[in-house]
C-alpha cells in the first residue's frame, strides 16, 4: 500500500491539497490516474478519498523548486474532476496560488528576508509570472496572520499576489479575437485573456439579475446550459477549442457582469466555474476582470471609468479589491488573499479498480 | 500553534476523522470548540478546516482504549455542526463506527487472533456493546480488502458489525411509548429505540412518494418541515426532549417507509438527517427498521412478514442488508460495512475567532 506525502491549505476561498511534483510519481500510474484516486473520483460524492465534491474543493497545487534564473517555484494547477475522471489542467486557481509562497517558505526553498519576503513562482498551466509577498515579521517564517477576505470566516496569513504581464498567456493576446467586444449567440460579450481565458457577459443582456444568489442562479437549468453553450462557442472564437464540444470544462471560465452598488463596489460579478455558480470569486476572473477594466470598448466600460488604480468587484461572498500597478517594472494585477494550513497528511493511494455507485448498487 | 493527530476513514458511506481523546484536550478550550476550530465551523462551507460541508463528512470519532472487562474500546461519536456552531453528542453514527475495529487493530489495542479478530466497542453515546468481525487473514492486520457496499464506488475491507441487544439504549424501551403505532400530527407513526431513537413515518401518509430521490425530497422545503414538526413532537413523546423546540438536530432520526420492490428489497427507506435527505441510509437506522420488522403491529408489518432472519432496506444508494441473530447468547442486528483509511495527518488547530462570512463580506 502505497502512501504518499501532502499538505492541506485553505488559499483563498479554496481548499487545495499541495503535492510536491516526485511524489505524484508512481511506477505503472499516470500522474491524472494518481490524482484521481487519492480524490476518490469519479463519485460525486468524493466519499472515498481527500476531494470536497465541489469544484472550490477538489483542487491540487503540484510544486517543485526552480533554480531557473529569477524563478523559486515551478507551480503546476490541477482541477479534479468529481462525477467525472477527468484532471483538467488548462487552468491556474488564483486562490491556491496564494498558498505556494508559504509552502516555499516553511520547506526553506525560499530563505525570508526582512518583513516581508518576496516569492517568484511560474505557474506552468499559464506560463503566467506570479510575484508573491509574504509577511516574515523580523525575516521569521510565520504562518500565523490576522488579515481577513470576504468569504471566509477565519483570518489568515495575507499575501499579496501580483499576475505580472497577465495579458494573453494562454492565447496569445489580451483580446483573441481583435475585438474588444463580440457577438456570441446573439449576445455582446468580451473575450479576453489575463490571468486566465474569461468570457464576460453582462448579466442583462441574458436578462437575469447580476446580483442574484449562486442558489438562484443554480437553480435556472436554462440559464447554465445557454450560458454554457456560449462559453463553448466563445472557446471556439478564442482559438481554445476546434468545436464547441471540444471546450474544456475550466477553460475559458464565464462571467456575468453588472453595475456595482454606489459607494460599495464598481461592477457585480457572477462567476461560472465546473457549470456552478462560484461561491465567491476566482483570482484569475477577478486579474481577468481588472484587465477588462483597463481596456478601453470592453463590456466592463458601461460600468467604470477605466484606467482607475482600485476596482472594486461585487461577489457573493462580499466585496473584493484588486490594483493595477507595476511590479518589476512591469504591468503586474494585484490582489489580496490569505492562507492557512489545515494540515499535514501521509494519503494512502488505493489499488483497487472503481465501479459507479450505481452499479453498486445494484450488487 | 498547536497541531492535533488524527486518522482519516471512510466508515461504510460516510467520511470520518479519528481522534484518540486525550488529543482533544487542550488547555484553556472545551472540546467542542476544539472540534469546530479543526472543522472549520461556524461556516457553511466549512473552508478553512477539516469539514466537508455535509453530515455525512462532517463527523469525528473519538477512542480510547479500554481495560473494563468484555470492552476493548471506548468510542464517542460527535457530529459537527456545519452553518452552527455545535456539537451533537446524543447519537451514535453506525457508519463510522464500522472503522473503529479497525483502528484498534492497527493501533496494536487488540491483539489479531486467527484469520477473523473480533473488537468489542461501548458506544458511550448510547451506551451499547458493538460486537465487530475484523479480518484478519493468518492472523495479520490488514487494512485492505475487496468487499463492496452500495453508495460506495471502490472496495474496502469488509467488516460485520453486530449491535448487541439495541433496543432502548436511549430511552430505556424498544417502544418508548408503549406502543407499537402512535399518531403525531395526524399520522400514523412507530417510535422505535433500537440503535438510535428513530420516527418511523409511511410515506402514504404523508402523501409522498416513498422511492422518490433525495434531490426530490429535499425540494420539498413543506415536506421537510412538517417532517421535522412531527420529528420534534416524537421526540417529546419519547422523551427525549422537554417540549418540541428542545429536541436535538440529530435526534430522534426519521425515515420513510414504504413497501419494497418485489424480488429486490423487503423495505424501501428514505431517511432524513439533519434536515435533509440521507445519501443512503444511517447504518443506527438500518438497525432501528431491522427491530421495527422483529416488533409486531409496527407500520413495518405493513410490508414485512415479521421475524425474518434477513432484511433488504431500499435506499437512495442501492439495497443495504442487515440480519437478526443472536451475537454472546444474545439477540443482536449484524449489518456490514466497509472501511478504508483515506490518510493520517496532523492537523492545525485554529487560535483566531471567527467572524460569520457574512460579516467578513461587509468589511
Amino acid at each position: 500500500m502505497r502512501e504518499i506525502p501532502a499538505t492541506w491549505m485553505r488559499g483563498g476561498t479554496s481548499k487545495c491539497w499541495v503535492f510536491e511534483r516526485d511524489v505524484l510519481t508512481v511506477p505503472g500510474r499516470g500522474v491524472d490516474d494518481v490524482l484521481l484516486r487519492l480524490y476518490g473520483s469519479p463519485d460525486p460524492r468524493q466519499v472515498d478519498g481527500v476531494g470536497g465534491a465541489t469544484s472550490t474543493t477538489s483542487k491540487a497545487v503540484v510544486l517543485t523548486p526552480s533554480d531557473r534564473p529569477g524563478i523559486d517555484v515551478e507551480y503546476t494547477f490541477a482541477q479534479i474532476g468529481i462525477a467525472d475522471g477527468r484532471v483538467d489542467w488548462t487552468s491556474n486557481c488564483g486562490n491556491c496560488s496564494a498558498v505556494v509562497g508559504p509552502y516555499a517558505l516553511r520547506r526553506g526553498w525560499v530563505v525570508p528576508t526582512g518583513d516581508v519576503t518576496t516569492v517568484r513562482i511560474d505557474n506552468t498551466n499559464t506560463g503566467q509570472l506570479i510575484v508573491v509577498d509574504v509577511p516574515t515579521p523580523d525575516g521569521r517564517v510565520t504562518e500565523e496572520g490576522s488579515d481577513r477576505i470576504p468569504g471566509v470566516a477565519r483570518p489568515g496569513l495575507g499575501v499579496h499576489l501580483w499576475f505580472v504581464e497577465p495579458a494573453g498567456r494562454t492565447t496569445g493576446a489580451l483580446l483573441p479575437t481583435g475585438n474588444a467586444v463580440d457577438r456570441v449567440d446573439g449576445v455582446r460579450v468580451t473575450l479576453l485573456d489575463a490571468g486566465a481565458p474569461v468570457v464576460l457577459v453582462p448579466a442583462d443582456e441574458v436578462g437575469v439579475d447580476g446580483a442574484a444568489s449562486p442558489a438562484t442562479l443554480d437553480a435556472r437549468e436554462d440559464l447554465l446550459g445557454r450560458l454554457d453553450r456560449i462559453r463553448r462557442a466563445a472557446a471556439v472564437r478564442m482559438g481554445l477549442a476546434a468545436d464547441p464540444a471540444g471546450a474544456a470544462r475550466a477553460t475559458p471560465k464565464l462571467a456575468l457582469v453588472s453595475a456595482g452598488r454606489a459607494g460599495r463596489s464598481d461592477v457585480t460579478v457572477r462567476m461560472l466555474s465546473m457549470g456552478r455558480t462560484h461561491p465567491a470569486l476566482a483570482v484569475t476572473g477577478s486579474v481577468a476582470l481588472t484587465a477588462a477594466a483597463h481596456t478601453p470598448g470592453t463590456v466592463l466600460s458601461d460600468f467604470t471609468a477605466g484606467g482607475q488604480e482600485v476596482l472594486r468587484l461585487d461577489t457573493p461572498a462580499g466585496v473584493v479589491t484588486t490594483r493595477a500597478g507595476t511590479r518589476d517594472g512591469r504591468f503586474a494585477i494585484g490582489v489580496t488573499r490569505t492562507t492557512r494550513r489545515i494540515g499535514d497528511a501521509t494519503l494512502v493511494l488505493p489499488d483497487d479498480e472503481p465501479t459507479t455507485p450505481t452499479a453498486a448498487s445494484a450488487a
